[in-house]
């Protein structure tokens, strides 16, 4: 099998088709797509990924309900601007009427919509002005109209965010996977709700499906978020409708998670790319950890820094700022032997600067819009990757504005 | 005994004495304080908090060696403007030899001396900067300058921090606890390096010493800061030369350590005030948490989001941050029942908003310089208090210019 990437999103693979319209959720009336429906042609099998806050938005308490007494999924109903959240009994209800409204619109049972909302957080959420707009949206579906799914549950996002893969055999048969995500305030990077929707044509069993979308979640979405640090909305999704005929098994599962792996992490860049305010993207490796665990910790620690973030902003070497903040991590390791690389300037050696001159390199590096910082802590073989972006003035702009 | 609070710091006790230059540490010539020394009249009982952060500075490396030979401690030599971390060898070399010529020019022996740093990492200390200036802080000392050493050893702080409590008893017998505290950058709030120096002429032995001062940092500066997430250089200490004649025993350390736990609280609230870009003081109480340690959770992951603090930059009552950061913690809780007050304001109850028609109220109070949040779990009995500032833009600034 070959692998072809391929510009494209949701709509990539075979039988699946969506809709999307302006309902006026926000009540500003600024016509932004903030409604979007995702169909199916035959149930799919789904497997999914939410977040593990304590409070849980409407839509996900609805859903995991769902799911729970099936996996067979024929839809989707997204809406931005409002993350039906901290909304009481009234909006679970919500959930309730919109799924029976919907599905009765598509001629099938309210268990195969899947929900999803993202937006303020304890707004009540504008019920009827969805409903109103579900005969739309069901007669507007199409098979091409992938971006507009991805324009439609887009908050602070400054872009759509889509990517899909193709993958090839030699005798020309081929399984698309494709998807489309949003997701933007990454300074934490706690709270900034992620929603990732992928659609695949391969033909894929539950156990295989989850099996892949975990570890395709743990090195892409994971290495920008964190386990417990997630907003009330944040889900990844994954539909599986076996339109190509393709049929995955333990023989070629490897072909599929790599691609969907591909896949997630395109995707998880995308946002860091367009964290709120941020203008650049910067890759932590950290090796030489006495643990995976202890690596992550360190990882995690300077990606989240504000200070680090702040440094990256001013393109500053200030590279006591990363070893404080590795030595802050709750890791252990030997404190006086960490090797500093900007991209591949060794710049800090046994915990101390090799040579200042080396500052206007690096400095020049740090420019850039891209790069990566590695840091040996010469104690073990764990290690660990985390992207993260600068924290600019510009974040404060976009979230201190009254009820951003 | 009645208690006295008093202007005062660091020489409002008798028998020190203090002396601030400028030596130029940074090399920029701007003729900063930045240089401080302090002498006790005689040797005095210290007891000491030092960072646990993995990365410690050199003089805290140095110092904590010198306590574990002996407590009695006559002067503290302190500068800004260079934190002597992640220097090697050298460093910790540099701290030998000052202590060493200090002491010399005092008359005493090396391990009287206590030294302490801040300021930016991995800069070599010129030590020759400030040795040269050790004839003239000798010359200098005098009983009243206690507001030099206090600016001394600021860094970005704007103000100086400086707080004294007087403990009477009814024959006018009295004793003097002062002390001064710098640190700025609380946004995490780690990394930015607090230093707080604390003088008492009570005589009071070792072992009440280390209680009094653990107990009092752990209801203030633990409050605003965390273990195991401070920067290389965090140095909580206390010296008692027993000048006053009075005794502190069994009897009478309850007092003791309330005027302690309010003198600490004091220069703890300072350093919030200053936070670097901040403007409102807002305190975070926690009740009705399964445990103290959870309450404690909530309560710091609230008072470090970066979206609740740039809420507070707008003044928003974008209650919904607060519940999602609640939810993000790790504590356990029923996610369904929690109660949010703005002041006494009644805003939010079995997690969902009472009445909107409260909003305009609730934005008045959080146009406020200073005012607390009190959110109730209803999960059980414990309780967690922090003071936290808001995020502004200022503070960026602060951070990303280039070597800040």
């Amino acid at each position: 099998m070959i692998k072809v990437v391929a510009n494209g999103g949701i709509t990539s693979a075979k039988g699946f088709r969506v809709s999307a319209v302006s309902a006026d959720i926000k009540g500003n009336a600024n016509n932004k797509l903030d409604l979007a429906l995702l169909l199916s042609d035959t149930p799919a099998v789904t497997s999914s990924l939410f977040t593990k806050n304590l409070i849980k938005a409407a839509p996900i308490i609805y859903t995991e309900e769902i799911l729970r007494k099936s996996n067979l999924i024929s839809a989707i109903l997204v809406n931005s601007n409002n993350a039906n959240a901290c909304t009481g009994d009234a909006g679970y209800q919500a959930c309730q009427v919109i799924a029976e409204h919907i599905s009765t619109e598509l001629g099938m049972t309210a268990d195969k919509i899947f929900l999803s909302s993202t937006g303020v957080i304890g707004v009540a959420l504008p019920v009827d002005k969805i409903l109103s707009k579900s005969k739309e949206l069901v007669s507007n579906l199409s098979y091409q109209s992938g971006n507009q799914f991805a324009s439609a549950i887009m908050t602070t996002d400054t872009f759509s965010k889509e990517y899909a893969v193709t993958v090839k055999d030699i005798s020309g048969n081929e399984y698309v996977i494709g998807g489309c995500t949003k997701g933007a305030g990454m300074i934490a990077p706690s709270l900034a709700t992620m929603l990732t929707f992928i659609t695949t044509d391969a033909d894929i069993p539950r156990n295989l499906l989850d099996r892949a979308l975990k570890q395709s979640v743990s090195s892409s979405f994971n290495c920008i978020t964190v386990d417990g640090e997630m907003s009330t909305n944040d889900t990844v999704m994954i539909m599986s409708n076996g339109s190509s005929g393709i049929k995955i098994n333990d023989t070629n599962i490897d072909q599929f998670i790599d691609a969907l792996e591909e896949l997630c992490l395109k995707l998880a860049l995308m946002i860091v790319s367009d964290a709120e305010g941020g203008t650049k993207l910067v890759t932590i490796d950290i090796k030489g950890a006495k643990s995976d665990q202890d690596a992550k910790l360190v990882a995690y620690k300077i990606a989240t820094s504000p200070l680090v973030k702040t440094m990256f902003a001013g393109s500053d070497p200030n590279w006591g700022r990363l070893l404080s903040s590795a030595g802050a991590a709750g890791a252990d390791f030997d404190p006086n032997n960490i090797d500093i690389f900007f991209e591949d300037i060794h710049y800090v050696a046994k915990s101390t600067l090799i040579n200042p001159d080396l500052e206007a390199t690096v400095h020049k590096i740090m420019l850039r819009d891209s790069y990566k910082i590695i840091i040996d802590l010469h104690s073990g073989t764990g290690s660990s990757r985390y992207y993260t972006s600068d924290l600019t003035e510009e974040y404060i702009r976009i979230n201190s504005d009254y009820r951003s």
